[in-house]
């Protein structure tokens, strides 16, 4: 098994490279002091990080698993502001004794991801560390839309989820107690899976705030109803369980823990939206609540719901 | 001495936050999931990385030193394609025993290098690690002007550096020797100065390919050589020496190694470029040499370098 150290960047670059995707929007790629591209509209960009033990671990996702997961968790952020993400950066930081397949995977991973929306990787830095990092830039544009924010949500908005909830935190679950009783919800949490454009088509049907749920819907929604300042009351009869959180609660003997990952679990990266009216929420959508006047918070059938949400491996 | 672990997330981004640039070009900023940003022209958008004990040591750098470097060594990339840089995204790892006082003065580095060119940081990750990692992507854009590349120098070109050399390694000399003999040299290390604007302003006087200094002359020269297909032909007796690498040298009793510095250290970050004549050569440039027909390989007094230039701690 050959390794990062023994084999050297040049070595490393020149396979690595030709594994990437690349965009339409590319003008001149990598191997220049920087890349250009065209920007349509104006440019949307943000920034994850996913680091090592704490993010990620080996003994559980490969280098494909760990590239799919910075490349979709940073296209979902695009998403999320109603705009098409063309292009990322990728700085990856790993200590000389990783396996060379752990790199190759990794671009194979941010390819999958990336390949199915046109969007490429531009450039980026490669270094040497004592633990892998890997930080991604994602940069989109806005296509005669404004950028949806977290801030915009009115009184009076419903409430809705672009996908069903849960699965990243039933595979968690499942990996953290070492009992596997569902590949896909293992799978949900090795590679999310947003479906990337719902935002975009969200922000055509009129959506008035929106953002991803990386954090569980219970910290992300009282983050937009924060923003927004105004009171998010949510529904739990209403929120859409994913059927492999359910499957998986059951196999662990405990039907009534679906719902809970469904309300706190993290890094399921579906969109959240409020729209003006239920007639205008896209197909595919689930309306879960309302916005209402009120302090800023959230509250999940009248209350404030205990659990703060998801801490990563806290 | 409140460390990064004790502060949290949340209390440590307000106090950040407040600290960073701001750039005319934003139009949303950060703490949503994306920010957005007006660009006038093409994006450029270049990354760079630096890691603890790799890049940096913490008995040498403070928290703003290294924000400064983290800013300058993009900054210098975004104008070695002739474009103006507008804005950052940077991701700061660290462990938790981090002292808050370094990511403050991270943010003051970044501000005190951005600020004067108008560039603001609209959005990064935080996240903790086992050794400080610094990743900045740094964006800008193209002005009227064709992105100028590492691959189109002419055989007839004259090629010229935007400012002396030599000066960032003769104070990593210093530091790694433990004999502090002349401070210029060393803030130079800790503080790269390329002059920003020179790309944009050698674009402007129809510079053919450039890039800037950051692995040393000898190599970067022969990296434009062979990605543009000719041979650099550079005369040592012409190469700018900085003044505090003379000193630092004779200080040393090796008055010799100042210009053996000014070819092959790294860190100085001046653009190095080819113009069709000297003629054009921009003030405050400075002709080392010519490209000439040859096989994509770097001439210094008509010889191939011994020294391969910088590799940063190795």
């Amino acid at each position: 098994m050959t390794t990062f150290g023994e084999m050297g960047e040049d070595a490393l670059i020149a396979l690595f490279a030709p594994r990437l995707p690349s965009t339409d929007a590319e003008i001149l790629g990598p191997g220049d002091d920087a890349a250009v591209l065209s920007v349509d509209g104006d440019l949307v960009v943000s920034t994850d990080v996913l680091v090592e033990n704490r993010h990620f671990r080996l003994e559980w996702s490969t280098g494909a698993d760990v590239g799919w997961r910075a490349a979709m968790q940073n296209l979902a952020d695009i998403d999320a502001m109603g705009a098409v993400p063309t292009a990322l950066e990728v700085t990856l930081c790993a200590p000389s004794s990783t396996p060379v397949e752990f790199v190759l995977g990794l671009a194979d991973g941010l390819r999958e991801a990336c390949e199915p929306h046109g969007v490429g990787v531009v450039g980026g830095d490669l270094s040497g560390a004592s633990e892998i990092v890997v930080a991604v830039t994602a940069m989109g544009e806005t296509h005669g839309t404004e950028p949806i924010t977290r801030a915009d949500a009115l009184a009076g908005d419903v409430v809705a989820v672009a996908g069903a909830l849960g699965g990243a935190k039933a595979g968690y679950e499942q990996l953290s107690r070492g009992e596997r009783v569902d590949a896909e919800a293992v799978d949900l949490f090795l590679r999310p899976q947003p479906r990337i454009g719902a935002g975009l088509e969200a922000a055509l049907h009129g959506a008035t705030a929106m953002m991803d749920l990386s954090d569980g819907l219970a910290r992300d929604a009282a983050r937009l109803a924060r923003a927004s300042g105004l009171t998010i009351a949510v529904d739990s009869a209403t929120v859409p369980v994913h059927p492999a959180a359910q499957r998986t609660a059951e196999a662990l003997g405990e039907p009534d823990s679906a719902l809970a990952w469904a309300l706190s679990g993290g890094e399921d990266h579906h969109m959240l939206a409020t729209f003006p009216r239920a007639s205008v929420v896209p197909e595919g959508w689930h309306i879960i609540g309302s916005a209402v006047d009120g302090p800023g918070t959230l509250l999940v059938d009248g209350e404030t719901p205990a659990d703060p949400g998801w801490d990563h491996f806290s």
